[in-house]
Order: C-alpha cells, then structure tokens, then sequence
C-alpha cells in the first residue's frame, strides 16, 4: 500500500473539474460566460464601481454604501500610513538588488510580513486577521510603484490627495496625474480580474493559508503561481500578435501561418470560459470607448482571429480571452509592458486575500496522497 | 451551475486520501511505519548516507556511487561558488530589515531569483532544470547560515575545507568546528526529513511548479506552507513539555493537566502515521546514543505521555512524532531552538526540488473547482 489510503480517490489530472471547497467569495459560470463576486455580477461592479468599493465587498462581503464606506476607508487610510515606513525601509533594501518588480514585491511581502511581525493565521481572530489581509493588500500598489519608480532611479513621488488607489497608482508608474477617463479604464480592468474562482493561484493561497500560516506567506506562494506561463499572468504576449502584423493586410497572412508552424495564439482561449469571456468583451468595450488606429487593428486581429482559429480547431471555441483586450486598455492608460502583469497582480491580490479569510476559518489542511510509481525497495519486498 | 462542471467530483475535505498525482520521487506507507526515497529506505539512508548522497538519489533519481559522485559533487561545489556573490548581496540587503531567519531565506530566495534570471521551468530543459534545482538548493543552508549570523551582527565564516553541507552548517550556526559524532547526528536528521510524501508545502511547490513558474517561485510557496502551525515546520513547539516539567516526578501531573484542559499535546501524533513514526525512533536512537540526563527526561516523559494519551483518546494511537526527538537531537547538536525551523527547511528544501522537478515534467496546470455557497446574485436569477 501506498501514501494514500486503499480507499483512495484518484483525482483526475491537474485536478480539473474537482470540487476542493466550498466559497462564498466568488463564482465562475463558465458555460454562461458569467461571474460573480459575492452576489453581484462581476461585470458590472467593474463598469460602476470604485477599487475601494469592490475591493469592500470582496474582502468583507459587505456591500460598500455610504454607511459602511467611510469606516473601510479609514481602515485602509491607516493601514497605508502605518506602514508607509516599513515598506519605505523594504522597498529600499530589495530595490537595491534586483529592478525585478514581480520577484521585489514576493521579497517585499515576505519581508514586511516579518517587521509586522509573524502572526499564524490560526492564531487571530477574525478582526486581526481582517486587518492583517486589508494592510497587506493596501501595501500593494504602494510596494510595486515604489519598486518600478526605484528600479529607474526615480524616488516615489507624493500622493495626490483626494484621489483613491487607481488615480494614486497610475500617477507612480506613469509620472503624470491621470484624467478621470484614464483612471476609469483602469479601475474597470482591475476590477474585473480581482477575483476568478479556483485558478492555481488562489489555490496556492488557500492550501498555504490551510496550514495555519501567515498571510504574507499565502500571497507569496500566490504570487509565484500567477508569474507561471500556464497561469495567464501575463498579458503583454497578447500584444505580440499587433505587433508582428503592424497594418490590417498583414493579419490573416500572419495568424495563418502561426498557426500552421503549431504556435498557439496568445490571448485567445481560457480554461474556463467556453463561450466568449466576458472580462474580454468589457475590455474590449473600455478600449473601444477610447478608440484610436491601434484598437481598429485589434479589433480586426480578434475578428480574423477568431474565425481562423474556428477554422483551424473546430469546436474548440477559442475567443479573445481577458489578456487580449485588457492588455489594449493597459497600453491606453499609459503603462509600461512591464508593468502589466505587476499590475494584474495588484489587483488579483484582493480576491487572494478574500480567499485566505475564508480559508482560514476552517482549521483543515489541505494534504493530498500521491500514488508511488517508482521502483520497488531494494533489499524488502515491494 | 457553477465553477464546476456538471460532472464534478465533490473532494474529501483537505482532500485526504485523494491521490493528486502519480511520483517517483518517495512513498510513505502510513500503516507500516515506512517511508522510501526513490527505491530506498529513508531511514536505511539517514543511517549510513551522507547529505549530499541523499540529495543527489533523491533529486536526480541516480544512486550515488563512486562514479556518479564526484560528477553531482562538482556541480553543487560549482553552483555554490557561483552564487556566493550574489547570496552576499541578497543577504547584505535583507539582513537589514529583519532578523527573522524564515521570512529573509524566503525573500533571499525571491532575489537570488531574479538575479539569477527569472526563467519559467516551463522554457527549460531537463539539464538546465536540475541546474537550477540543485543551485537553489545549494545556496540554501549558506543563505540561512548568513542570515543567522547577521542577524546577531556576526559575519559569515569562512567555510571548512574538506567538509561537507552538513558540517559547514553546524559551524556558521554554533560557531564552533563540529566533531563527527555531531556532524552524523545532524545529517541523520537531516536526511530522514528531507522528504515525506505530499505533505502541504510539497503539494504548494508541485501546484505553482504546475503554471511552469520558476524554481524560486515554488521554493517560496512550499516555505510558506512550512511555517503553518498545522504543518508541523516547529519542532521547537516540542520542548514545551519537556521544559515544562523540569523533572521526571512532574511529567505525569503535568500531562494529565494539560490533556484535562483540552491541549494538545506537542511531539504527539501525525497525519499519516498510524503505527510509531520511524523517524521519531531513528532520532531516539540518535539521541540516547550521546545520552545524558536530559535524554532521559525525554525518555520517561515519551513513555508516559504515550500512556496517558492511550488512556485518554483510546484508539486514536498517538506516538511520539519526529518533531519530538528532533528537537532533542537538533540541541544536542548545538542548535538554538530559533534555528530548528529554518534547519528542517534546509533538509526539506531537497525533497521540494526534486518534486519540482517532477512536475514540471507534467505541462498540466493544477487548477481544481469549487462550489459556490454564497447568496444568488442579486437582481439576476440564481
């Protein structure tokens, strides 16, 4: 017999479509083209509501009205300027060995986490662990605009008051104070992809969490599982496909012949969604909003896109998925390449802590068997 | 419906006993009192085998003979001169911030990263792989060793020519050249944790290695869910009770009051182990080889403390586990009890490279479902 009991279940591979927990933190429809965060439609808090707000909801599955808003704003207020020198004294010290702003930001949480102080999540309760997600999550922005502006040679520049997380973002990573359009494309985007369902990154979080660590810990391990190629954390490749073509006459040559070398499209399928993804059309409606020469020629890549590649895989119903569209809009707002999947983390890091909450309340780790498939013992009988 | 499909399985809470994957790597077989590493016996190899024999069988599959060692030994001597330039900086810069040993090895990690070069396992080939396993992995008992002494403003010594990992470890964290009685009983530990099946922080390095993510990345993750209170990553939590009691007369009160008061009784008991935990007994032998009074103590109070617990939870079999005479092992080796968790990463580093490795060989994301439980969204029908 083996690590796992002889009434063992044998999982199917990369545990694709096994239910592991119960949530009520989100919900992914994928055959509907539809998710949700608590109980309202995702879709539509990105297109109306404030980072803050949504940010409120996931986080405490409170709705943000103008009752419970000013009491969350004041506690992420706080958290930003209690923390404001330690993650001045981290940023300082990672920046200096690397201008690596994903790898910095894993180096920063882990170390910000150790001058707060190591607390098991086990060991709070709710309300501190509450404080402990929301002050980690508010050191975000301020770590990765501080790491990217540090890594340049430039030092963090002032808040502007009055703004919120996006507008004060946008300002450290662009260098200019963004107009409202600007600001509300972005909060659109990051709204959008907070939180969606069990990827491999917020399963890292929760088994992390499962074991009763502390949160910074959970979001490290997170944060290492998006960088991964298969994670779809990295939305700039969606771009390699405009810029090879460059002019509307080249597309079709081009996907044509990509796809026949066995190269797969970058920014078209999801391991989910089977119908369009519907972050991808929100998207694609914030970039249209805005418009320009560059969104008519993704517009148009998406269209033959699409069509070749029902041509190629019939049945696969491969769309543009969330990458394609949002990396238009990052573009639109002014940030840097490098910065995409940086920023996508900022905003993935709200749902990680939602999901590190919740998983904390059920004190069960989560400890999977593995089957043996190597040689026997030698000298014992197998 | 929700994030799963309709023909979901609906997984064991934990998912205990679910076999997520086939390996290669080790087995443990709970009801016999067994483990293996590749096709030995661990506790066969903790007896008689050097670290670096074990690691080089466990990462590479490939037994350690006289003709496959010095080719293993040249590339770990390699890949730590290599590194020691940039273990310097990284540890120089996060030294700075904390003294914590766990949260610096694991921001070390994150940089060492980058300034190695962020490579996705997935973009690597099999030899470059295990180059990268086996360089992170030798960098870190050095990086735990300077953080230690920096930590306590000391700087790091010069290693000891002619020894090996575990003897130069015991000098930067003693202070003093070990003799070989204390050199063996560390590598006995050291070996016999380096690997144990699909514990949680394996199964975190396997589920971000599963993205195609970094070496680095997956490191993190696994040391992350280490640090978890449930994981067992503190073998320092089992002196409690031998401190406690001081002398042998008290050791029964004393658990008889802590078991009426509903604690849980530190050293005892394992997820897995069903029979006494063979690692447990390979470190009392280990242990009551140098002896002494304390020893002793440790002795008595195993015996009473696995009596009184068969009284008070009949049937439940609960044994001294490996945290227990660890601990008693790792301070007769001259270990101060800060360092017992940070030391059990060394060893463990081992075994999540060479699962690592494994997985990444797998280009299937880990990415399960779950159920939704929260309220229906609101003005949509649910």
């Amino acid at each position: 017999m083996s690590i796992a009991p002889p009434t063992a279940t044998i999982a199917p591979r990369g545990l694709q479509g096994v239910v592991v927990a119960e949530t009520a933190v989100s919900d992914v429809r994928g055959a509907e083209g539809f998710y949700q965060y608590r109980d309202r439609s995702a879709i539509e808090l990105a297109e109306s509501s404030s980072f803050e707000d949504a940010w409120q909801l996931l986080v405490t599955g409170e709705k943000a009205t103008d009752a419970a808003r000013p009491a969350f704003q004041a506690h992420l207020d706080g958290a930003v300027a209690a923390g404001r020198s330690d993650v001045a004294v981290v940023v300082d010290a990672v920046a200096a060995t690397t201008p690596d702003v994903l790898a910095g930001l894993a180096a920063s949480w882990s170390l910000l986490g150790a001058r707060r102080g190591i607390r098991p999540l086990y060991d709070l309760d709710e309300d501190a662990r509450l404080a402990e997600a929301i002050a980690l999550a508010a050191s975000t922005p301020v770590i990765v605009g501080a790491l990217w502006r540090r890594g340049r040679g430039e030092s963090l520049l002032p808040p502007i008051e009055g703004r919120g997380v996006v507008a004060n973002y946008l300002h450290q990573i662009t260098g200019a104070v963004p107009d409202e359009e600007t600001e509300r494309a972005l909060t659109a985007y990051l709204v959008a992809v907070m939180d969606h369902g069990f990827n491999a990154s917020t399963f890292t979080a929760r088994v992390i969490a499962s074991t009763g660590a502390d949160a910074a810990s959970c979001l490290v391990g997170a944060l290492g599982a998006l960088t991964g190629p298969l994670h779809g954390g990295a939305p700039s490749r969606a771009l390699d496909g405009l810029d090879a073509v460059g002019t509307a006459d080249r597309i079709e040559p081009w996907i044509r012949a990509e796809l026949a070398a066995g190269h797969r499209l970058m920014g078209f399928g999801h391991a989910v969604y089977r119908t369009a993804d519907p972050r991808a059309e929100l998207m694609k409606r914030v970039a249209l909003r805005r418009g320009g020469p560059r969104v008519e020629l993704a517009r148009q890549f998406q269209e033959s896109a699409e069509r070749l590649l029902a041509e190629a895989k019939p049945g696969r119903e491969l769309h543009a998925n969330v990458e394609f569209w949002a990396a238009l809009v990052m573009e639109q707002c002014g940030l840097p390449r490098e910065m995409f999947t940086p920023t996508f983390a900022v905003a993935r890091t709200i749902g990680w802590t939602a999901h590190i909450l919740e998983q904390a309340r059920d004190p069960k780790i989560i400890r999977p068997s593995a089957r043996y498939a190597g040689p026997p013992v030698r000298g014992k009988a197998a």
